[in-house]
């Protein structure tokens, strides 16, 4: 209770910003609630990606509030990770959020950064894994006024999802796994566009509100150079009949 | 009884074929178990299909014992079929089996023929649906020996999953429906070759044999040079866990 305090009196958190817990290993985010909070979809991603070894770099892209590679590192407690942004009041917010967690840069590095800039910003073949999930999936949910909108605009125009296919080749290792989470009904873009840049699709799974619903998400994990071999994984069903969450879902919130 | 009797007096049934009902309208079907009896996928593709009006042309390609015409014909009652296969003593047999549905070749006629002859054997734009359940899915699950294996190099060395989109795409009418069964883990080939040869992919649904399963196969809906717009349907779960079937297995089965 007296580190959370004096954490606070170093960092500064705004009036119109929260502090979350995020129920793991004791971090906090910082949350602006007029702009975007973190969803199910980070938490779904975040346990999507296995095989996390100690030496890893990974890459964040649209990092946000850096809520990816704060909940990888709460899961796996190693690993390094760089998260960027092209807003710059977004990295500043989660960079803030990294020193109230005592998370250095060279274990978080937060950098307001335009993806489609990776020519010059990146060496090839520098990072193992590339974290997305795309923010205009949870924006457009809550659309409410034309500021918010003209945000998405400028998401879907400055960063399209074949955008960040070729970024990620460029990046990636050889084998290096690209991760993220996109809207179920963009599937066909998902998978012909990465076989397209040589990230070939390896799994994929698909998240179903409830088990008679059509899904609204899928959880996509492709390779670098790999051959051509997919596993479709078991549904992943969010709600149970009575609206309460499945057993799959409680235990990602409890770990 | 006294039908029954008569038409199998007309109708050849050979010693190692067997006649089955396809509980289905009184529809009866001949197969030979040593070589391949229809199982659930026929079924599911049978029931996938919607929207088909009585004016309507289908092609089956890979038909077998035309299980999917008669399947067809027998929940619709309507609709002209043409049915082809490159395998002459399973035309023959299905030609049994129309003959003693007392089905005429007007409605459904069965011909021998290879699908990547599409040029010679069809006239462009010429039909409405085409559907395909390709045979090898169920040929693998009961491998046994060598014949049974060279049937199936020559099944997909004869016919891969491009030569029946592109034959597709060469017979269907404009807007015309391609619906088709395959392996849930082909799904990179199918959708990226689907939207390369301008049948774009409308609609899928995963076949989980269980709730926690992997999913085994995919219904697919593509329609030629149709928009952009892929509907993902819920899981279609087939056993519950006491392996009894579900609910919407039973209603396809009971109806």
């Amino acid at each position: 209770m007296l580190m959370s305090t004096k954490v606070k009196l170093m960092i500064k958190i705004h009036d119109h910003e929260r502090l979350d817990d995020i129920q793991r290993a004791g971090y906090k985010i910082i949350q602006d609630p007029t702009k975007f909070c973190f969803g199910i979809d980070a938490v779904l991603l975040a346990h999507f990606i296995s095989g996390f070894k100690s030496n890893f770099k990974v890459l964040d892209i649209g990092t946000g509030t850096g809520i990816i590679p704060l909940l990888l590192y709460a899961i796996h407690g190693h690993g390094t990770f760089l998260g960027i942004d092209i807003q710059s009041d977004m990295v500043e917010m989660a960079r803030r959020t990294m020193e109230l967690n005592n998370l250095t840069t060279n274990i978080i590095d937060i950098q307001c950064q335009d993806i489609k800039d990776f020519a010059q910003n990146f060496s090839p073949e520098s990072f193992n894994i590339i974290t997305c999930n795309p923010p205009y999936i949870k924006y457009n949910a809550g659309l409410q006024n034309d500021a918010v909108a003209k945000t998405i605009s400028r998401h879907e125009v400055a960063c399209t999802l074949e955008d960040i296919i070729q970024a990620s080749y460029f990046i990636l290792k050889d084998k290096g796994q690209l991760f993220f989470i996109h809207r179920a009904n963009r599937l066909v873009d998902i998978l012909s566009l990465m076989r397209k840049h040589k990230i070939e699709p390896k799994q994929i799974r698909l998240v179903y509100p409830k088990i008679n619903k059509e899904p609204t998400m899928v959880l996509v994990r492709g390779s670098k150079n790999s051959g051509q071999e997919l596993r479709v994984d078991p549904p992943l069903i969010v709600y149970n009949e009575d609206n309460s969450y499945t057993d799959e879902i409680c235990t990602l919130y409890k770990k």
